[in-house]
């Protein structure tokens, strides 16, 4: 029985997948059409996506105009942060399931007021392992990477390590308080991903945080990419 | 097309739970019938549960007959440590897969030595969302929350902390160096799940280990549950 479970779920899930790949296509055209940026930012619970954007967002005010689509499982804790910054926000609420996918962000674009949009920066649902198997449209994966996680994570969860075009490092103004070889841990992004941006942050010291303004700024200016 | 792929997911994945409920029970009765006490250890990648299993499976060296179950995407980087304990452990990868399901634990069971076990820990996949979906057979979940991941975990992901019988926090040492509000975390918790007993530990000062312990070896003297 464990046996025939198996081989009816993976056509279905091919399915899904070929689905979501349709309408992310759809999502990609659309927002290159319209020149705007867009990224997904992808991570474990409480590495600091949140924290990052808000301040990211305070950055951009007067210089890029930018919005947000939020992911979590529940609560519009997150969009009220970002809102506070001024930005155009959507929640989105996935009740049970463990990750954005194209239409949800199809259907949060159509409620947000995007003319003359430059950035659009997507949180996904706090999860390193499902939210990378869903192309949403976006044109690059930012997956964020909390020293309190230890060094491990890139080879642990390799998948989206790989996918993604740039690795941020938060929290590191911790790291004289825990045990945590920062060399190291770039040692295993780069075992999985060697062309990764690696960006290191502090959201409590601010630092790196220019660093982090100056690449989405490049990326952005690149389109279409 | 939407549509009828959603029409289509649902048995599918329906099917995919029932049956592992039958296996889940299968997988209980027989840990009940051994007079194993088996813990289901779920939280964010990087919260900390190898570290606290490897301190807990030190300290009941000798009192407790233990092995592990290693839940991870890729890597055996978990079941080394463990096995420097000295107990016996299986390391699960799970591939694509985002949680361990009671087929992998009936499995891994297998090839385990537990005659005479006390006590079994699964640690499951670092992910806080999909690990609550699938009964392993287990005696009860425990959820771990890491301060550094901020106060509102339980309230964005409710599922595992009202699944959970106990709420372990961790790294308490590095609250003097964070915004953080352990009363409005415990606040946060006690709304999805008035019940949970609630433990603040720290695997570096070893602060709250003992009422851990203690915790496990009560729950293990009433067996069966």
């Amino acid at each position: 029985m464990g046996k025939s479970t198996k081989t009816q779920t993976i056509p279905v899930k091919t399915r899904i997948l070929s689905e979501n790949d349709r309408l992310a296509a759809e999502n990609r055209a659309w927002f290159v059409k319209q020149g705007i940026f867009v990224v997904n930012l992808i991570s474990s619970p409480g590495s600091g996506k949140t924290t990052l954007l808000v301040d990211t967002l305070n950055a951009l005010k007067g210089k890029q105009h930018c919005a947000v689509i939020e992911g979590d499982q529940q609560t519009s804790l997150d969009a009220n942060r970002i809102a506070e910054t001024g930005f155009p926000v959507r929640q989105v609420n996935t009740g049970r399931a463990c990750h954005l996918d194209a239409s949800m962000i199809k259907n949060a674009v159509s409620e947000l007021a995007v003319t003359g949009l430059d950035i659009l920066f997507i949180e996904n649902v706090g999860n390193l392992i499902c939210p990378a198997e869903f192309d949403l449209g976006e044109h690059c994966k930012v997956v964020l990477m909390s020293v309190t996680e230890g060094e491990d994570k890139p080879l642990k969860y390799p998948v989206i390590f790989h996918l993604s075009r740039a690795v941020v490092m938060t929290k590191m103004d911790l790291i004289p308080h825990l045990r945590y070889d920062p060399l190291l841990a770039e040692k295993n992004i780069r075992k999985i991903n060697p062309q990764a941006v690696i960006l290191r942050t502090s959201t409590y010291t601010s630092d790196g945080l220019q660093d982090w303004l100056d690449w989405l700024v490049t990326q952005k200016s690149h389109l279409p990419l």
